[in-house]
């Protein structure tokens, strides 16, 4: 089977055999993509000339509507969903529910808050202001839709979280989407694509897909358009320095590489709560959906006094994990996504054991019910580095699969200190009983990170999770991890907008005003 | 006299000869300018480790003094600054007001918004959320400074205002600045600098200043650092791709080329008060600054059946402008910057010839009291072209001096067009009596500006003009503009600081949130 692309208001198949998309745990192919011959160019004008018109038409509050609807189409066909998840990306339940039910979940909470902004199809942002004596000559600010196209360029970890979290907005300020899930496991976002187009739900050119490369897709945007990457950073450069983009100035928001620290508090002994609620999710943010997470804690940082009392419970726990084929029940941790994947993740830790110890992952490693050479395992890899002032790897090399290092530090202005080394990450989590270290680590680990997640004993139970991006929060980070900013509620909306000073009689900025719903964020 | 750089808190001079500053009205070298054998890295570091503690430590209000301060510094020399101005600007006295007066002002004004912000030193951004069942477990979004240096690069223009528009904002956000004005007119911005060091207002590291070539800057700035340019679109896309820039996320903003519009609304017979009113400001942004201003209008579309009656009453309006030495009282418009930027203009006139007619500029023309060989000026030039939706060069060129083209549309919507074929622009302006058609024509411009000026009768007077920037407006546009945005009141605050979402328990993140000033726009 060839996916087809969805380009133009029909679908599409590419020419040439295109690339395989495999099974993770059986080693199957299970469906080819392919986008050459497709004329990138006049996709996006279509998007442009026909969905962007028909967006802008519409109401926040109609917008709302349509992602309701998506969402209700996803729901239906969840089960279906989990099936392709489980096929294509090797995904336990739990990994396609994050992934499944996090894309149709953020459409429905988009749904929700668009809905409030009513009948308007712009935005103020802030009152009324005097420029100047004279109270009838006054300025204000506008958001409306970019007049372009949202080209979303997604990672193969999360085919439909990535595709609906990106789309929701855009959808909502009325900007056409045209999406490109990663070729490895473009299975699921072309099944949900396929049918919500079939639900006519979204308006012709709303909605583009294509499966396969981007090809000279750059070489085609243009002002007005904007352009959500999430993937590698390597990737996120070429693209984001192409010379199209940036003659045009092109809006770019990137997601990429990300050292994540996570942060146990210099009060917390071993046994307490926050302790035991560290190591749990020291050891699910690497086991779920295999470490595949942008977010994933690859670095945790422990006082001194407790790396060994760490180390033995996260090595008991990591050790009960049944690592090994999703369709056996037992099993809590699927494979790596592809054999590609696999070895790039098998040598990303041999280079950072060039300067920590192995704690786990060394040695015999049988995945539950899959050959081990037809298929893409890692077992979960837990390093240490004693002397982490002294580390250069490990604070650079983002490994994209079951692992993380644990490093001891000496009062907390080490930690911030290593906290920094990663050059910019997207979350950081920090797990204490004392009032004034959550404090004072939130504000010194905010100038390096996009979100920061503070946990004590009084919300282990309703946390939403280090790796969890929730759709209320901003998503994002400086530096390696892109610079980007992606969700934060209506926030979000911003990114999709151009922003306006109109000057002029107050009688008219306020009739402008009417016909606006209040951005106030 | 070679000027200094102010870097490292000592003031060093640069090695060579150096690059020579001119008077272009007389054709005298007034000064050098060479930062060769400046170690840019260690000034951007310096700045890094002792500006920026420093000025985080301090307060919203403590730093709004300091602004403050700063402005008074500036208008007690303000007489010193004017002679500056017409020596290495050939500025008129309104120029240099506009340059000198707008730089102080935009202090002043941020002195007093920041000041209202407080004894915090970060910010938050919208209110407590909560993301599940449990109150007890919420999210917040905080602002804090970044903590790099603010890399300001200026136009030669401005040697004040585009100093001081974006130092005030970094400054008020708690960033330090390092300055290059653009070497031909940084004598006012040395002195500048020279005085406000002098009088230690800033502290230590807040303000570096470097007066020639940026040289290899941008191998040196980092994640947290970010860069603000105004110049031209070659330079802009030169430093904004630059690898160095894209792979450390750098933040960049960019103001850069426009070909900004007004418009006659269709409702404005000849003899009108929106008409006289056009014709006024269509003449004014040709002649101050000699038109050398980034959003001064540079094609100007009024209805095909006043066409005749507006060329001629611009043609009247200009042939009555004095264009010479500032020095003598009759003299209202001064000179080009200098002889390269005078080639470049008169180059740019014969690249719009080919798809205009000249009206008013051809033939003979002699400055008062100036030798035409020795100075650089340009007479007001005013072209007109009957057939724009067939033009290609007079929407894509920006002659950067006193030069407009006057285009004749049939009906709103062609008028729309033709200003969005400009690629997106910094400022827009709209002279019309019709509530119905300012309504329409901001919101259809709003898109591809950062700035709508309405203008009826009844502001007519109080209006701030089409070229001028307010501080409590955003200044940018989209596309061919570089698609940056500063200023615009507390919004300008947001490019200097770093967004995070707080997770957490909401207890602690009330007591976060009380420690912070609230950012509202």
């Amino acid at each position: 089977m060839k996916l087809a692309n969805y380009v133009g208001g029909t679908w599409v198949e590419g020419s040439g055999d295109g690339a395989p998309l495999f099974d993770p745990v059986l080693g199957d192919e299970l469906a080819r993509a392919s986008t050459d011959g497709i004329d990138l160019s006049a996709a996006l004008d279509y998007a442009r000339r026909t969905g962007g018109p028909a967006l802008r038409a519409m109401s926040f509050a109609e917008r709302a509507q349509m992602l309701g609807k998506i969402s209700d189409t996803l729901a239906a066909n969840r089960d279906r969903y989990f099936e392709l998840a489980q096929a294509n990306s090797g995904n336990t339940q739990v990994d396609a529910s994050i992934d499944v039910d996090g894309g149709s979940g953020t459409l429905k909470y988009y749904a929700y808050i668009g809905g409030k902004l009513g009948d308007a199809n712009y935005l103020t942002d802030g009152a009324l202001e005097r420029l100047g004596k004279d109270e009838a000559f006054q300025a204000m600010h506008l958001l409306v839709p970019l007049d372009g196209v949202a080209v979303h360029i997604n990672a193969f970890n999360f085919p439909s979280w990535g595709l609906w979290e990106k789309a929701a907005v855009a959808l909502l300020s009325g900007v056409p989407v045209l999406a490109k899930p990663a070729t490895a496991t473009a299975l699921l976002s072309h099944a949900m694509v396929k049918d919500v187009v079939e639900a006519g739900i979204v308006p012709d050119g709303a909605l583009s897909l294509i499966c396969g490369g981007a090809r000279e897709l750059m070489d085609h945007v243009a002002s007005g358009d904007a352009v959500a990457f999430t993937g590698s950073a390597e990737t996120a450069h070429l693209l984001r320095g192409h010379a199209n983009v940036i003659r045009n100035s092109v809006r770019f928001n990137v997601e990429a590489d990300s050292l994540n620290v996570s942060v146990l508090g210099p009060d917390a002994a071993a046994g307490s709560p926050e302790f035991d609620l560290f190591v749990r999710e020291v050891a699910r943010e690497m086991t779920v959906k295999a470490g595949q997470k942008c977010t994933a804690i690859r670095r945790a940082l422990v006082p001194a006094a407790v790396i060994d009392a760490v180390t033995d419970a996260l090595a008991d726990r990591l050790g009960k994990t049944v690592v090994g084929n999703p369709r056996d029940e037992t099993v809590r941790m699927g494979p790596i996504v592809d054999k590609v994947q696999q070895k790039n993740v098998l040598d990303g830790i041999k280079q950072l054991q060039a300067e920590a110890k192995t704690i786990t992952g060394d040695g015999s490693f049988e995945p539950v019910g899959a050959d081990p050479e037809a298929s893409a395992f890692v077992p979960p890899t837990l390093l240490r580095c004693d002397t982490p002032d002294e580390a250069d790897v490990l604070h650079k090399v983002e490994v994209f699969g079951p692992v993380s290092t644990l490093m001891p530090y000496d009062g907390a202005e080490q930690a911030y200190g290593l906290a920094a080394r990663g050059g910019g990450s997207l979350a950081a989590s920090v797990f204490t009983g004392d009032d004034g270290f959550a404090a004072e680590a939130a504000l010194r680990l905010a100038p390096t990170h996009g979100r920061v997640l503070v946990v004590d004993e009084a919300v282990g139970k309703s946390s939403t999770g280090h790796g969890i991006v929730m759709p209320q929060c901003v998503h994002g980070g400086p530096g390696r991890a892109g610079g980007g900013e992606e969700l934060g509620g209506l926030r979000g909306l911003r990114f999709y907008h151009q922003r306006v000073a109109v000057q002029g009689n107050s009688g008219r900025l306020h009739a402008l005003a009417e016909g606006a719903a209040e951005l106030t964020v």
